[in-house]
């Protein structure tokens, strides 16, 4: 049986379904849908996406996402910037952003130590955090990387280096169990920790 | 607090929120991954999105989503040419031409009858498939327009019309149970159905 889209569904298909957790049934209706777009909205949404590149930047100062040479962080003026937080990817700050929770700036690290994806300190963006410290006076480092193993591993390597280096507070992120989430369904390993966590009511 | 994406970002999250399915946060986490690809993914993505109206045309023939002037179904010289199968819209064709037991070709209406909408006859693209009929000598007509009441009403109107005008088998698709599905979970509409359409065996 021949194929069953013309050409160019064909290959937009394919090239949707490179999308996280779109998969090959999700892009053909994502696909067949946009057939039935305007002409205009589809320009529209294809000149976006090519030239996203060269309209989405990073932050000098800090590694986020920006519209120009620094990010909508490091440009407000009612941020603290003697507060850094720390975090793997620029895609993991408006997680934060949107708890309302932080008031200060940001840095991320480009990844996180994988001796096993042969990720090293030396790969991270760790230099310009040290020199960031040192010009601005920074009092507090969140540690906000991933709880899992190169996260906390991460997490760990620049808690020490840190501390051999500066006089600053470097605190982490909690572990345990998720907001509204009933107990009965939680891990072993987050249990131990939401435990080992506990604090005095 | 600011927005928490660049312009950019914002601006394609609410375009990729159009598509079918994909809410605000799914339409999130694809921007901010798009945001990772090479430049060169990214244009050649984007490029095909633009021109996805200029590259994907509807056949002259049946109405199918087609490369050029006629769709893969029309240009395929064994396909029979005797039997149409009758679908509302081009993208249900290929759920069809998947399940490989299909060997005629299609037309599609293009909609179907719903007086609430104000979609009538005139509306959809039903004189040229009575012209189909006449010219190419069409033995049989697969009414292949959903289940639903809208869908069950083009299909009578034109099971009524064809028997009036031509000499053919008007046949429907048949409702009933989904093959492996639980029957406790039936609704009685499909119920009554798979009832009044049993088989012998």
């Amino acid at each position: 049986m021949a194929a069953e889209y013309p050409q160019a569904l064909e290959s937009l298909i394919d090239e949707l379904g490179r999308l996280p957790g779109i998969g090959k049934r999700t892009a053909e209706r994502l696909a067949m849908n946009m057939v039935e777009w305007d002409a205009e909205d589809l320009r529209e949404l294809g000149n976006r996406i090519a030239s996203l590149r060269d309209l989405v930047k990073h932050c000098t100062e800090c590694g986020n996402l920006a519209d120009g040479e620094r990010c909508r962080v490091c440009t407000n003026p009612n941020r603290e910037r003697t507060t850094i937080c720390v975090v793997e990817q620029a895609r993991q700050i408006p997680v934060i952003e949107k708890c309302g929770r932080f008031g200060g700036v940001y840095h991320v690290l480009g990844g996180r130590l994988s001796p096993l994806e042969g990720i090293e300190p030396d790969d991270l963006n760790i230099e310009q955090l040290f020199k960031r410290i040192e010009e601005e006076g920074v009092q507090e480092i969140i540690l906000s990387t991933s709880s899992d193993v190169e996260g906390e591993a991460t997490a760990a390597y620049l808690a020490h280096e840190l501390q051999e280096r500066f006089e600053l507070t470097v605190s982490r992120i909690a572990s345990g169990i998720p907001v509204g989430a009933d107990l009965s369904y939680a891990d072993s390993a987050t249990m131990a920790m939401a435990l080992d966590s506990r604090r005095k009511m």
